[in-house]
């Protein structure tokens, strides 16, 4: 057990046999005599790992045989630009659902490379909700629909997914991907920025349906193209090698923890320690978010003034709860407990917030 | 000392020191309690540790004012498309200098998005050279003229760099930035993956005049927008926070063994021992370059037949000479001793060269 209990949204905590093993493979590498910083992507060693790593992957989320894991660059952030480039041809439309900042994000990228519809939004509800089902105006023929499944900073995540008939569903899941099991055949595109539940900063997750990479139009760059980079099985270019090792680590780790069921099984533990702190709280915390709509991964809540949660941020900070902030475009405080986050810290929170609720009340 | 010596073209040998750092920091980063890989990209430590990166880099490089130093993802191969999309608009014209095969890479891309002039190419001459000022056909008021400063898989290298007048050189240096003293006021845009001479794969460097950023269009994703990374420094999305810890190492490295006079005199020194036992084995090693343009970092050279480089490899490896194989668009040997590199190693490859050469004559 490490003394500091580590709330950061992403660059997020990592499992401690996951630093081990890194640790030591920065010195040597599979017994190469080199740092897996130093391996060569195109040498044996490292692609067996890459093999496996898509494989444990492929087994952990049940993957169909007609998809394709990429390892990239870029972030969440590049695929804002890439699934446009690569899936709204001019003529066509995208749909896109707005349930907080990161869809924002996406939306402004699409907006600039074709065109598209805002198919529901909770911003008039201040993102405290996800949309339902009766909602959604989705376009008929639509290029595409993209939700974010886990919106980060304001705390919320789809429990249900959109329904949307024969138009693939694109799903940001940066912030909740292989927190619970997933069905990923209703899905035309998953992908995440590795650095909450997956490994370090510095590695994109892309699960494809094969047949979508096809549609890219052939004047668009080549290291912007997905059919490229499945061709090239992630190496058309230097793959960020260190951080797919420590994606690999990560998977070894879940894997052994019993897979998506029983990393489920935790996270529901986890946020209800945190949750019910909040909620018998007799309005002290206020939750940032409409209850079934409570995020498993972010828990947002409120203080009754921006003076009591700098002091609540600061005084859990001396007793090594770090990384409460909320996010500086929402304020409040944000507990983000990925994953590897454990147990115990999730009960370190909800003591503290028992706490600091007598002395401040 | 390591056992091994690792002679791989990219990712490459890193310094010890660096390795040894990296993997206590994969532990505990700054006394945080928390690895380098868990701490966020906006915590004050690891800012910290960015402006000093980049602080590093500027004293190393003497980098003027008027650049900003870039930390970003996708390598090189991402710059080569995100160079034309931020700087060559319809009705300008870009002029490529082809030099080799990721000069053809940079070329390729650069043609799916605008007007490209091949100002000069040595194709015809088996890229054993460089060109000369007086070969190049340049357009007077291109947008920007983009070169390959040296040239991994051939083992050519500009000594010389062009004139080009008011027109904004761009160069691609990404196997041998930091290998010598450089005046990047020459330069418009200096680019460079980071697994050569700067740290692991995951990380790109970009130097560029700031002025330059300014003259994108409006809707190119922010994503792909240096003037957005500018204004953001480098954090407009989650940066790899990790490999620049480990560039920020090496910056150290480099700096206390006296910066890049000290750099160049070793990198000619290690050339120099591998070029001598090429050129005093009466031809049974012959360069791949014309002697002028020889890289101080990819010595390639071939051996009488594609049997006997087989063997040398094979036999090499044997004796923990690791990488040596050309790439296999050229084949032949390749010997990548970049600034990391040992001269211990240089010579062990000299000592085996003319072993090899007295037993296979």
């Amino acid at each position: 057990m490490r003394d500091v209990f580590n709330f950061n949204p992403g660059p997020a905590i990592l499992p401690e046999p996951v630093l081990e093993s890194t640790s030591k493979a920065i010195l040597n590498f599979a017994n190469t005599g080199m740092s897996i910083m130093e391996v060569s992507h195109r040498s044996k060693d490292f692609d067996a790992l890459l093999i496996e790593t898509e494989s444990l992957l492929t087994e952990i989320l049940n993957i169909p045989e007609n998809y394709k894991v990429l390892f990239l660059q870029g972030g969440a952030s590049l695929q804002f630009a890439q699934i446009p480039i690569n899936l709204l041809p001019s003529g066509k439309t995208a749909d896109y659902i707005d349930t907080g900042n990161f869809s924002k994000n996406a939306i402004k990228e699409a907006q600039k490379l074709g065109n598209v519809n805002i198919a529901a939004s909770t911003k008039d509800d201040k993102y405290t909700r996800i949309p339902e089902q009766s909602e959604l105006k989705l376009t008929p023929d639509a290029a595409y629909v993209h939700i974010t499944s886990n919106n980060t900073i304001e705390g919320s995540q789809w429990k249900t997914f959109p329904d949307t008939g024969n138009v693939p569903l694109i799903a940001d899941m940066s912030s909740d991907i292989l927190s619970k099991p997933l069905d990923v055949s209703k899905f035309g595109i998953i992908y995440a920025g590795a650095q909450k539940n997956m490994g370090p900063a510095g590695v994109t997750i892309v699960i494809i349906r094969k047949d979508l990479a096809d549609l890219c139009p052939e004047n668009v760059p080549n290291i912007l193209q997905y059919a490229v980079q499945i061709k090239n099985n992630s190496c058309y270019n230097t793959c960020p090698v260190t951080s797919i090792f420590v994606v690999h680590e990560v998977m070894k780790w879940l894997k052994d923890l019993g897979g998506l069921k029983e990393m489920e099984k935790i996270n529901e533990k986890k946020a209800a320690i945190v949750y019910d702190a909040l909620d018998s709280s007799n309005g002290f915390y206020k939750g940032a978010v409409q209850k079934p709509y409570r995020s498993l991964m972010n828990v947002t809540f409120r203080l009754p003034s921006e003076e009591l949660e700098a002091e609540f941020v600061s005084q859990a900070g001396k007793k090594n709860l770090k990384g409460l902030k909320g996010h500086r475009s929402v304020g409040g405080i944000r507990a983000s407990i990925y994953n590897a986050f454990p147990i115990e810290g999730a009960q370190a929170l909800a003591d503290f917030m028992a706490e600091f609720e007598k002395s401040h009340k």
